[in-house]
């Protein structure tokens, strides 16, 4: 097991009816920068929820955080916070709202230009303090302190994390999901699922506990995500759907054992030059970079298909590949094809994708430094 | 899956060498009541890497903390942190000296009896800052903030619990291990083992990915456990012992699930009245507790019998039979047998202990509160 440190002060508050939690939790007397997306949140009752357990603070409202939130979008968010004099930050939504309410609270009090904080060159110092109700489990933001912000000036997407962007508290609602779209649960399952996989899938690093862990997730996926598609309004799928999120991205898996995060950086490149989803992108690179990697991650490959495919027949060669074929079945069935055919598009990414990722000197990526450029076309090459 | 709110902000920093970030965590100036055991830190060189760590920092040395720590023992700490004016209390050692250090860390600015910290009639409103150095892995202290503190006087053993006794940080480095005594090591396994067991061998409540999680720590101690007393200083089963029994009980299994707690309820009563080690009562108890509570626990512990005996064959009595019976033959190998017989008890114990939890009004126990007088009498009868 390597070293680490484990550090996560978020407080979870989970289940039926938590919404009115929200009272004990935002002080008294705040001024309360109520960030969201679209206005689903009017539709489905949380909004309303939202309000009544903040009686006795001041909303000032800001809607219309897209998702891959904008850097452009969220600075009228930190206008509007500046102008408003807010001291509370309430981010109500998925991933793309907390993450953008995680630079909102770091920018607003924030000295010199905010993309600083983006793009890694600022460290913020402090926050206004952030609370979240989460209505959409995929990217696990409700429990740590990653955001990833795009802008459209620059076609940039870009991952940061700050000791100061931890949400106080998060509250975690199944109920909320019960009428998002199917394909937000399902690119929340895919995303979930390759968060956990980016920890796990490398090579053996004497971490059983960490590994079963991980197993556990992948495991609980598999069979809750289908039933969580079927049946929008079961509760305990979407519960256990929305749990798996948390802990697939709070830190814990990854304590003590060597990561990956090569499809997430694929990923986000396809995103920000065609804009696909990030569950899409991060099904079609997903497969064909475990079949580049196939050798260097054998050891793992054989053991993720032993306990979460239970495939135990067959030569190490043929388990790996039906390992890869099954996980990419699994993320077509959860409406996220593993080909950017699929998505009208063609091998002409693949070149693209390598140079900026170069470009920004963030190559060679993976677990053992070992996806460069001429990797990154391979894999995309294959990947139609 | 159950609510539930999880917050749990101790810092954990785990590795080889790591004693040494206390030079980063114990703020510079600080009067740190320095806590420990029966001195074995001086032997194995710890005592001597928290010295030069905390270099310009006042250290005032209690040594002494017993297994099951002593009110009485503990109020002389806090009476010399009190006159020494500490501002930090260190402990360094196993879960009792981490659960004594917590108690004299609430007790020290504690206005009024600190009993009552102890006897959950006051609730402390403060503490002084508390890290912890662990030298012992099993109990789960490290990361939680529980305490279970003995009164010489009226031979009690009480566990409480107060948010303000979790600690800031907690450093574990798997090589303080190296020079334990096996039967340390091998009741830390058992009480990791049986904190988990607790935590999961209930009934079912939708919640699988905790059950996952709780059979992968006991795969791990099954696994790892006999390596480590076999090679005592091989680092990778140390440190994954060492793992399990923090994630064991720092909250996270017991997240939206049921609980049991009745085998502690019933071992804290044998050490209190016969001194037996904690794991060696937790050893004697929870087999015949499973047999005894075999028709309500049947489901869970056929998955138990599957998931982590890898038992599949045979009637549903006879696995979960085998499943018990092979969980006290892995407490017997690890050096705790589980009969009251191999430790020169006898069968009139059971009435007593009976009596002691009638008279304390904790009766009925259990995750479905059946496990009343008659009950816990069988259960130490048969334990014979």
């Amino acid at each position: 097991m390597l070293n680490f440190a484990f550090h996560n002060p978020v407080k979870l508050i989970f289940g039926k009816g938590q919404i009115a939690a929200l009272g004990r939790e935002v002080p008294e007397g705040a001024r309360v920068l109520l960030a969201f997306g679209g206005g689903s949140i009017y539709k489905n009752g949380v909004h309303a929820q939202v309000v009544a357990a903040l009686k006795g603070r001041t909303l000032v409202e800001f809607g219309g955080i897209e998702p891959n939130p904008k850097f452009e979008t969220l600075m009228d968010a930190v206008d509007l916070g500046r102008r408003e004099e807010v001291d509370f930050v309430l981010a109500v939504g998925g991933g793309s709202v907390l993450d953008g309410s995680k630079f909102v609270a770091l920018a607003i009090p924030y000295e010199g230009d905010p993309w600083a904080i983006v793009a890694r060159r600022g460290r913020p110092r402090t926050a206004l303090p952030l609370g979240c109700v989460l209505t959409l489990p995929a990217t696990g933001s409700e429990m740590n302190p990653f955001a990833v912000i795009s802008r459209s000036s620059t076609g940039e997407k870009l991952a940061f994390s700050s000791e100061q962007a931890y949400p106080r508290f998060s509250v975690l609602d199944p109920e909320t999901t019960f009428s998002l779209p199917p394909r937000q649960i399902a690119n929340g399952v895919v995303d979930a699922f390759v968060h956990t996989i980016e920890q796990y899938l490398t090579y053996p690093a004497d971490a059983p506990l960490q590994d079963r862990f991980a197993e556990g997730i992948l495991r609980t996926l598999l069979e809750e995500g289908p039933k969580t598609l079927a049946e929008p309004r079961d509760y305990a799928p979407r519960a256990n759907v929305m749990w798996c999120a948390t802990l697939a991205l709070n830190g814990l898996i990854g304590c003590g054992v060597p990561q990956d995060w090569a499809t997430h950086a694929l990923g986000h490149e396809l995103t920000a030059l065609r804009g696909l989803d990030h569950a899409q992108t991060l099904a079609v690179v997903l497969p064909h970079l475990l079949r580049e990697q196939r050798a260097s991650k054998a050891a793992k490959l054989l053991q993720f298909a032993d306990r979460v495919w239970d495939l135990r027949i067959g030569t190490e060669a043929d388990r790996i590949e039906d390992a890869i074929r099954l996980t990419g079945e699994f993320f077509d069935r959860m409406g996220n094809p593993p080909r950017l055919s699929a998505y009208g598009l063609g091998p002409e990414l693949a070149q693209e994708v390598a140079d900026r990722l170069a470009l920004r000197g963030v190559l060679p990526l993976g677990e053992r430094g070992d996806v460069d450029a001429e990797k990154v076309v391979q894999i995309l090459t294959a990947a139609q």
